[in-house]
């Protein structure tokens, strides 16, 4: 909002508010619109209903998927303190594959226990996690002489979570149930509480 | 925006105006997305129009449930001075059961007299009812020592609502209107004039 | 942000800033969901484009419609110096009404000629343009003490507009496109500079 | 947030913030809502996902448009002061033609080797690249007094980018994939590090 004009070219700052904003908006959208794939049962009775549970658990499975991204995301930026066109664009990227979690839990829920649905899913949730690292690498080389990585740590679960989808895909061609069932496993591992929110009352402001 | 690095591995503070514009991004996505369930009539005339008579009422029931918690989520956490991991996740699952709203209102809208969309509808109101009183507890264990119980008192609308929304539930087995007309009459008690916002010009800023 | 507790049960203040991000998310997703309504045509050819022409004037009217309310709310809630209960209310009485902007759309674009869909448009018009007016009124209420109503001086515009949508769902039952061709009349008046945007370089900040 | 009342009928001033907001919240909901038009394939298995390749392709190409159009803007407000009624309306103008990209999206994904699709898709490219090239105009002769010219320098890829939109829409007569291929050539354009965002780590805050 208001940039120090320094020298003749300096690039305008870019603002992390703006980019949190965007990024915020974004994945509201996203977890929001997933419920537009969830459509009402045509009948009126319970039977209608049982028919949708599938459809149900995988959509709270990528509900809870987009929310932990959200809380990352927001760990991630408020740790940050210089943002370059790079991080934009690691960020735009990560976006992209979150975009996509809609349609394929759309797909997931038609047929939960297909094979190449579960196999999508998991390759959406593996690139996902790529992408988050890609965003995190960026972010600390352009930020290198803050504590970002003593603040943000070795991000140990990140690593578990690709791994678990890695794993999760392969199980999906013996088993799709098997390999929704290691999803969300990575989701539990995220809400064992973290050393980072873990201690109740950050103060705030 | 500007965390104090305080020590070592202080965690990053956490923004309460994230989680509002996260939540007010959700709620706003949620609230315009109903509209789309709202199918236009395929024909032209004024009894098209008439059959939409019931999905529009159970949408005006609908957007002001959302509404109701918007205003009351925007009074929650003005009065809040601390958020902890627990809070946020508290929020995401107040978050979720209001996502559902959007499918259970175009169900109930294609089925206004039918048992079991009534049963639902009332339950999705009972949880987010519950996951809202959840979130308050949790609001208040980690601000203990600031005055937030007393601003917020003894929240008797919300233990009226909720159980005004079991006895909807149980009213749907007999009637389904009356489950409607007990559920209306929740959202009209919050248009009661509320200590909290009653006294016209809050002074702003 | 930063509520400066003064007595004990003293109300948290209501922050406008909150208010017009609430109401700018759902005027964000209004103004796109319509285009959801705009469906690609099932053909590849330029006469499956032209069949579109209709219903994309009524969307640019449309689109229109909501971007002048979207400037105008803006310039009402910079005016705004204090925020009540009422005022909460009164805004989303008035986003109901717009939230009714896409299914109409929807509608008067599937049958351009008919005389029902251009008198229901014409009536969302009416009803949002009285929400507003209600909404004016209520913050001047809770504002006397300040400058708000110099700055909003009388409102012409706003009781021409009314006055034109009745006179369109008048003529809608002549010929629709009259009704039409009188609703964007109204929208072009909006275009015209006003007194209080029209100098060039309002200072920023 | 705070207008300092200057003399009785001063325009109350028009935040950038809120223009970025408001703006921000389209675009995230147009990026998002392109993925409704990927419908998830009916069927369970592989050749399902092979017959979505071409539309995925269009849709990498449309999410990217829509980035770069995001991080441009993003740049332009930034190095903007002053806002008038006229950057209001250029501004819903620019915005108004990316609202048409999903549409046209779903089309182009639908008939990806049909030459209408192809001509329209580049006349909202070209279209949108001219909205924003009049967006800039405006904002740069309200703010001629600032530095603002030195910091946008002469826009080059601007002008490219409408070159090529020509180029592709004439292409798309001879074979429209050659007309989709200039179109992506625009994208890459834009990921070649630029002089503004380049050096890494701009300073932030």
């Amino acid at each position: 909002m208001d940039p120090q004009p320094s020298s003749a070219h300096s690039p305008p700052e870019m603002s992390s508010a703006r980019l949190e904003g965007f990024s915020d908006g974004v994945l509201a959208v996203i977890i929001t619109i997933m419920v537009l794939e969830l459509r009402p049962p045509s009948k009126d009775d319970l039977t209608a209903l049982q028919a949708l549970i599938p459809v149900l658990l995988i959509y709270v499975l990528s509900f809870t998927f987009i929310a932990i991204y959200w809380v990352n995301h927001h760990h991630l930026l408020r740790a940050t303190r210089r943002i370059s066109g790079g991080v934009l664009w690691a960020n735009l990227h990560l976006l992209f594959w979150l975009s996509l979690v809609p349609v394929v839990t759309a797909w997931a829920g038609a047929h939960p226990q297909s094979r190449w649905p579960a196999v999508i899913y998991g390759a959406i949730g593996f690139l996902s996690g790529v992408a988050f690292y890609i965003l995190t690498l960026i972010i600390r080389s352009v930020n290198k002489d803050t504590r970002i990585s003593e603040v943000l740590g070795r991000d140990i679960k990140g690593q578990v979570s690709v791994a678990f989808y890695t794993l999760g895909i392969g199980l999906a061609f013996i088993e799709p149930l098997l390999a929704y069932g290691t999803y969300a496993l990575v989701s539990i591992m995220w809400f064992i509480p973290d050393r980072r929110f873990a201690a109740a009352g950050d103060k705030l402001e």
